[in-house]
């Protein structure tokens, strides 16, 4: 844990040879601000403390459910607005529909209910009266999507047409409650699309599959991983599964979002069919595609710290906070130049916040700060004041700087870049480390079991090779390349001996 | 209906004096397209037509829910970012809560079971299990985040606290579905605040109803009343519920949006202390306040004509519509000149758009876009391109104006800014018109049996003068104005002759 031993030695020292001691009137100690708990040691206590600790969430009273606090909501909403975005320019619409699904909806497509029925929230009664018809609370919602689409949709013209809707949804797991990786109900967004073709349809899939990709690259600084999903563990329905696979410290892969490539099944359940050039009528391709909240605690498991919440710049709620440190003589020169330079960055754009609590010590604003995930924090004392300074210090790995006061929106963006490049680089050195390649199942046990992380090996492509692995250490295929002309790494499915039909990768998963 | 009949004679008018015979190729004739019905005559139907024509929203399976088109959430959308920001500059922080609430919780506070238990969805299975407890779908959140506020507010330090969530509700009413204005699911927005006392809470639910004034005014083009529901009439367990009420064509008046001060009624059901200055245990005083998509309906069924939608250029997802129209000498140059106006306005921030579809002509693009709610349209054909100027159109009422080609993103900024202040005075005559006052029980009934809209009269406080105007017209009590000091408009209540207490605005409602 380079990153927070260098902090703590930085905070320590400049809140102790700095501060006059009278301003030490804390009510709340370090020690009740911080994690008590180890990232490495305990990593699910680790993040249990974090997320709450942080602001992020807080258990609901119905097990399952949490409450997403401002600071956590904040992360979201500005990963929506980059995501969103995206989507707009590519010609998705937003739209909503109700979160109820009548039960008959759900049985029309038979795969869909056989997947999720035993996931189902059931609304059975409106007021005092019992419902005709049980309405299923939304577990995804292509069954009321795509008859509508069937509707809006009438000529070749018409096509593609595609819809997204940002709402939450409810499954009904009786596992753990881990927030945001897994809670019965959930934030995410779901694009619903039709097309003329397979192709068409296919080329959607692998658009909206690339922005996933962007956006955990480029947003969420988290090298990521894109394949498709073995066959017997595809979305009910589906013809392709698509999927985007990034590594856990814990060695652990998550799903951080789907592309399905639904081929015709919806289309013929739920009549998707437009009249083609030639006035002959034809059925439609569909898609859909999802990313949820999974991409938060993906994210605050990746960077996060002993310190606290460690968050890239692009998505954290404040990126900048300026800590002026003071005596009674110097409070007025320090406090006005900070005040400056806080306009001077809000101008630029920056989100910056100055902390100019009069009741709290700069060695408590710094762990709180840190525990919050402010990305790059700011020191001006009288020093700073008289040379005309900075003292710039980044999170988290505590890397300090001295710079001018002229030109500091430039600076202090360079500084962000490179805060971002520094977390992309680590998780990238980590991810890199955690692939491994086997080739018996011995190998794969005693690799997984030994270091966690991604095996790669041949694969015949039956799920029964895939069973011993997960019946002894809980790992699975968690995806296969997507590139179909490649060669598996191997000729000889890894497992049973057979020929190799493609690469599979194992993981334990979240 | 000025507006429609000028409206339709200019594009009637272009489409058959510029064009030549031959591009009159549609398949969909204008007939079909446009609405058939009359606002002033039938106005239920119309609306209904309206929304579906409009690619507003279609009603869903289910009775009583609707699916929201990609035109309709578009408008939300940019209604939402409006608000949002003025609750973010005002101390107010987003959140997500579940949405369920167990019973248990719901019926701590007993003026919230006793409003809302008629109109709770219930789950009462999750998967093949019975619940234990069953759960409500949030009707509004108060049972569910005043627990977490609880939690969170420990010091006056903490306080004031807000939290605001977007999300949907349910409320399991019986009545006949209404697109926007009545569905038993609606997105709203929730706000829910905790003070350190009256006047701090009472200034927050002034700030909120001032807000939502604001919008109306601002964005919404409509001109609104502000008060104070009657006692019989607040929200369940609140102190004080203020109202925005709008007037609606057809003379009923629509509740726009409540702001309410709660008192601690909640923060005693669910324990809201705070420690004070002196070490001291206190209760909070709380607020709630909400906007629900009705605010889209009240919108939609204002502005909009025979023609169609009618939009505010603040909410209109295109502003600008430019149609080029040519014959084959001309198609390469006018072409060129609309796209060229087109890049202007966007490089100005005007959301434009350009409709060179080849296989529809400019009089049908006229009626499809002024369907569609677009407030201003730019034609441009050869005579334009010579003279170096371009038509601009408003919607609704047709007036047309010939400007320069020079300087066209301010003229059209301008022109914008004018169908705005078009839109508000109108809305603002026909509601000035609509205020009438009453003395006695007779002309309260007659006058409102007669012509709508508010009657203002002498009120004693006692919710049994209400009764018998409910009874024989089916109109109530609105608001009463919220000036604390002001005299009511006459000394005696106009029902019952005794001493007036206050000016009370009776309506028939949405």
């Amino acid at each position: 844990m380079r990153s927070a031993t260098c902090r703590t030695t930085t905070s320590d020292s400049v809140a102790s040879t700095r501060l006059p001691d009278h301003r030490i009137l804390e009510t709340m100690s370090d020690q009740e601000l911080g994690i008590t708990t180890s990232k490495e040691h305990e990593t699910g206590e680790w993040y249990a403390e974090l997320v709450q600790k942080a602001g992020l969430a807080d258990y609901a009273p119905m097990g399952g459910f949490i409450v997403t606090r401002p600071r956590g909501y904040a992360i979201w909403e500005r990963l929506q607005n980059y995501l969103d975005a995206w989507f707009k320019d590519t010609g998705v619409q937003n739209a909503y529909f109700p979160m109820f699904i009548p039960e008959s909806y759900l049985e029309k497509e038979k795969d869909v209910v056989e997947g999720f029925d035993p996931e189902v929230a059931w609304v059975t009664h409106g007021g005092y009266d019992e419902l005709e018809e049980r309405l299923a609370v939304r577990p995804t919602s292509e069954s009321i999507i795509t008859p509508f689409i069937a509707q809006w949709v009438r000529s070749h013209r018409d096509l593609p047409m595609r819809v997204n809707q940002w709402c939450s949804v409810v499954r009904w797991e009786a596992t753990e409650t881990k927030p945001f990786f897994r809670t019965k109900e959930f934030l995410w967004q779901e694009g619903h699309t039709a097309h003329h073709d397979e192709a068409d349809a296919y080329e959607e899939t692998m658009t909206r599959l690339g922005q996933y990709e962007r956006l955990y690259e480029d947003v969420l600084a988290m090298p990521a991983l894109t394949g498709r999903k073995p066959d017997h563990d595809k979305f009910p329905g589906a013809d392709t599964t698509t999927t985007v696979e990034t590594l856990m410290p814990d060695g652990k892969s998550v799903q951080a979002a789907t592309s399905h490539y639904l081929g015709t099944s919806f289309a013929e359940a739920y009549d998707v069919t437009y009249v083609d050039e030639d006035e002959d009528e034809q059925l439609a391709h569909t898609t859909s595609w999802g990313l949820s909240w999974r991409a938060l605690g993906a994210l605050f498991m990746t960077h996060s710290d002993d310190q606290g919440l460690v968050l890239p710049p692009t998505l954290a709620p404040t990126q900048v906070v300026i800590v002026p440190i003071w005596d009674e003589d110097s409070k007025d020169e320090v406090l006005e130049y900070a005040a400056d330079v806080a306009v001077d960055l809000e101008d630029a754009g920056v989100r910056v916040e100055l902390d100019d609590r009069d009741n709290r010590n700069p060695g408590f604003k710094y762990n709180e700060h840190e525990l919050n995930g402010v990305p790059l924090r700011i020191e001006i004392g009288s020093y700073e004041v008289e040379d005309e300074e900075l003292t710039l210090v980044h999170r988290p790995d505590g890397e300090e700087a001295t710079v001018d006061r002229e030109g500091i929106s430039e600076t202090v963006e360079e500084h962000l870049d490179t805060i971002y490049a520094k977390l992309y680089a680590e998780a990238e050195q980590t991810l890199e480390g955690e692939i491994r390649e086997a080739e018996s199942r011995e190998e794969i046990l005693g690799t997984i079991g030994q270091h966690g992380g991604y095996v790669k090996c041949g694969w015949c492509g039956d799920e029964d090779c895939e069973e011993p692995i997960k019946d002894a250490i809980a790992a699975e295929i968690v995806m296969v390349p997507l590139e179909e002309d490649e060669a598996p790494i191997h000729d000889e499915c890894a497992i049973c001996g057979e020929a190799a039909e493609e690469t599979a990768y194992f993981a334990k998963t979240y």
